[in-house]
């Protein structure tokens, strides 16, 4: 029992069969041919040699089959992680220097290092922090600067900058050195790419192809585009006349590789190690979630941190960078037919395959054609209808994503989330700082009580009755002082204030404090306090406490009880 | 009306009349003779020139009767706001040079902006983030670190430090130095204050005195300490023994002080000045909120940070240092009958004489006997029993209070605030990041609903409904998701699932995406999914949304109507 809820590979292993075996082996050459390319682009996008995009794949894959929940992620390097990598290394380290790549896989160790603690201490809620509003404009802030970051490529110039302001200005600076035999590679590659997206799909179904084959044959685009182009750059001896080309990948297994680990890389390293864990940890679970319910199945995402955990130390010690659940390719995998995570061992046996055998063939592969595939993967991350959307629907989400955007382009990935969530959290604490409060009267006839602002009811001078629509915590607890002050000490007429608790979850102990602090202050001028709707946690912890006894009233279980009691004791009196 | 909100003195002035004349006469000469020796003492624990504890009582309480709105509340130099002065200047400028004079002028002068800018733009609730047992832990630890950087007074020794252990260490180290004519000094005028305190009211309770005047007698014996002191020192030549004195203080008005204005120094003040201010006004505005209802009256808590803001600025230019309400002094002024802030303006024109006419009377007075009146005043804000009564009352308010005093003992007291309110901030998040959710069922012939787990109800494997006690927004939006995937999507019985939402007050945008996951999972299983129980804000919020049109499901009015409608279905089916 034990021992499989950390390795959930006893379980489903158990039950393999031939069945699944079969739709396993047929996602995994799917899921394969479609990382090829994908691999080596996304180790560009990251500043790292390609083979560590090969590389990347490979264990990782292996070890989230050991110890990850879901079937249908495929894990490997994607295009906000290695955005995030890039940004990260690229402090402590120069691009292309074997002191980068060894950055890499200590971003990879760090990062794999918190997951698993976060996974082994059950902390995966502090993925919560990341709002929906704040993810959804880093990803799409993070598409615009990936998409940007490689136009350099597709024009075969030189380029840098982390924020979009730099790499404007950068691509600006060296617009004049355009080489227009790269340009056309990568326009045509651009073009072929988005009518694959666009056009093909369509094109195939309007042929009699079935939805699945058209959907599989559309993510294999990317491999035709590389096999084409790879040829002319061959064909035409391109390379001569200075277009950029992969060139010589090793031909070898991943190898067995180890992190630097001195004490100031990794101070240097440990912020940007918990943002890409987090962040990555958001975005593969949501995709697992999402297939698992698909299938009527669950993930536990406390277990999901320790396969991605052991995923990401595994590409630390095999020449990999960080890796995640990918969106497009656990699609795949899904569509594909995957049934268990062996699927994904199958694919890592595949990349291996690729990685000794296929590499050679990618010596002329152009570096546009690699950049074309990731502006055409990143720009459907771009989504501007989110500011649209939250607009419409809350200020505080609006400010919350444009925040996000903004900073991200302009000041850098971490500046940019780091912001949104501190401004979502800050912005949640003001809405709680001032609840709604209504006073409320009965409803002639009835036992229900609503606000006296928008129900005609029945009410009487002598009793205030205020309904609290939020927690009582510090944050409130003085407002609430304020108010009932506000509502009460001038009003000579009230002889009781009844608080209705109905919607009141908690009751911290500055809460308390200021009931307390209400009760003197309402039996000082000779008003009677009393509780109504009090459920049963708060009135548990109430209970252990001096306040009932202290209490100038009583808690009355309904607000009908309440209204009852207190309007009904003639003559008007003060509260004993 | 609108110059009377800025300038209350328009609206309480125009009122006046001798009886509030003759009552705030009282009032300020028995709160001059109390201050003159708590201004000396405080200046001496901020580290200023015991000329500053003066002036700071001056302009300041000028000023806050200008644009205050409490008639009882005593502004100028506190204990508290003293020992940040004093741990905020030490870390720019040495003690007893001009510069650390300048300092404390610019650190009233930012705490004064700083306050005014709240109050204009009605930020005073930030305050609230302050909570209760924070606030507690807090004022103990500064007394216990008051009361231990006065020891070396009482001794006649060097000393240093601004957390407990570097005090401790080094009164450790200096204690062979103690001087004994100061000891005799310093420990008979704590004897004789902690007597006064505890023995000198109820003997003159005894003596037939009434209670008032009992309590005021008691509030002057620190002058009598300071007096007799004074003398003996003079008498007999202790000065030239080595008994540290006041020494010298000018004879003059306030002067016209002009702070240091240097961007390093603004820098590096303006997170102290920012904490003094909140503390300051916390303190302030509780103690002015406790006195105003005891009269039935109110404070503006907004025009009150203009108040305290106007008069730190005053202090920055007439020679003090940041000021705030004092609880003591308040309490005596309001005790002693003040009815307007014209006693504060009273007890300035006091303190104004004074300083012309008393300072070369206090030439000999032993800086031990001023060490004596902060050890013994410092001593009440000690309350450990808070510690105790937050372990009673939950272990989350207990973990704030501890860490807060344990941190500003150990580490000083800007690191102690600060993690307290992150603390407290923290932990409110982690609560509500784990809501409590029932399931509930029907009691038996009511309309009521209760936790099934709770109570003896009805239920209905078909219908589940889930009351979710918490607002929904980022934080927990996920955690609902992962509670009806738990629930619901392994149990085949269930045909609808019920969210009763009477505890829910605030939907925000990851929620509203969170309710719009669920209702997609759910409507691929044919399960239905509908509200109950929605309160108006929150159905205002979604109306303006997709998610009514596109639920599979109903928004029930009751719970009740819900349950009616749902369970009568027969026989059991899909919802549509």
């Amino acid at each position: 029992m034990r021992l499989s809820r950390y390795l959930p590979i006893l379980d489903w292993g158990r039950r393999y069969d031939r069945d699944a075996l079969s739709n396993d082996m047929i996602a995994a050459v799917i899921v394969t041919i479609m990382l090829i390319p994908q691999s080596l682009a996304y180790a560009l996008l990251a500043g790292l040699p390609p083979e560590a995009g090969i590389y990347a794949s490979i264990a990782p894959i292996l070890l989230y089959a050991l110890f990850g929940t879901s079937n249908a992620l495929a894990v490997g390097p994607v295009a906000v992680v290695s955005l995030l990598t890039a940004s990260a290394v690229g402090q402590v380290a120069e691009a292309g220097t074997a002191g980068y790549v060894a950055a890499a896989l200590t971003l990879a160790l760090l990062s794999g290092g918190f997951l698993l603690l976060m996974g082994v201490f059950k902390l995966g809620f502090f993925a919560n922090f990341l709002s929906h509003p704040v993810i959804a404009g880093f990803i799409t802030a993070s598409g615009i600067l990936i998409a940007t970051s490689q136009v350099r490529h597709i024009l075969g110039i030189e380029g840098q900058g982390h924020t979009l302001p730099e790499m404007l200005g950068s691509l600006w600076a060296n617009l004049g050195d355009t080489h227009l035999a790269t340009l056309v590679i990568g326009v045509a590659a651009t073009g072929f790419l988005f009518w694959v997206r666009r056009g093909l799909k369509p094109a195939l179904r309007g042929l009699g192809v079935p939805n699945r084959a058209a959907d599989i044959a559309t993510k294999a685009g990317p491999v035709l585009a590389v096999v084409a182009t790879t040829f002319a750059v061959w064909a035409l001896g391109l390379a001569d006349r200075g277009v950029a080309i992969v060139g010589a990948v090793p031909q070898s297994l991943p190898p067995l590789t180890m992190p630097d680990l001195s004490p100031a890389l990794l101070r240097d390293l440990a912020v940007p190690a918990i943002l890409i864990s987090i962040i990555g940890f958001v975005e593969s679970v949501s995709v697992a979630q999402t297939l698992a319910a698909k299938r009527r199945q669950r993930i536990q995402p406390d277990q999901e941190l320790i396969g991605l955990g052991a995923a990401n130390i595994g590409a630390a010690f095999t020449g990999g960078y960080p890796v995640t659940g990918g969106f497009a390719r656990s699609v795949v995998n899904f569509d594909a037919g995957a049934a268990t995570p062996a699927a994904g061992a199958f694919t890592a046996i595949g990349l291996a395959i690729a990685a000794l055998a296929l590499t050679p063939l990618v010596f002329f592969l152009p570096k546009a054609t690699l950049a074309a595939t990731i502006i055409v993967a990143v720009l459907s991350l771009v989504d501007l209808s989110i500011l649209r959307r939250t607009w419409a629907y809350s200020p505080r989400d609006f400010a919350a994503v444009a925040t996000t955007i903004v900073l991200t382009l302009g000041l850098g990935v971490e500046i940019g989330v780091a912001s949104g969530v501190l401004l979502s959290i800050a912005l949640h604490l003001y809405n709680t700082a001032k609840p709604h409060v209504a006073e409320v009267g009965r409803v002639p006839g009835t036992q229900h009580f609503r606000n006296i602002n928008r129900h005609n009811v029945e009410t009487d001078a002598r009793v205030v009755t205020l309904r609290i629509d939020e927690s009582l915590y510090f944050v409130n607890a003085r407002f609430l002082e304020d108010l009932i002050q506000d509502r009460v000490v001038a009003d000579e007429s009230v002889r009781d204030v009844i608080l209705m608790f109905s919607a009141v979850n908690t009751v911290d102990y500055s809460a308390l404090e200021s009931l307390e602090a209400i009760n003197e202050t309402l039996m000082a001028l000779g008003i009677g306090l009393h509780l109504s709707e009090v459920k049963g946690p708060v009135m548990d912890r109430l209970k252990a406490t001096h306040f009932l006894a202290e209490l100038n009233g009583e808690v009355f279980l309904s607000q009908h009880d309440a209204w009852d009691a207190l309007t009904r004791r003639q003559p008007p009196r003060a509260a004993q």
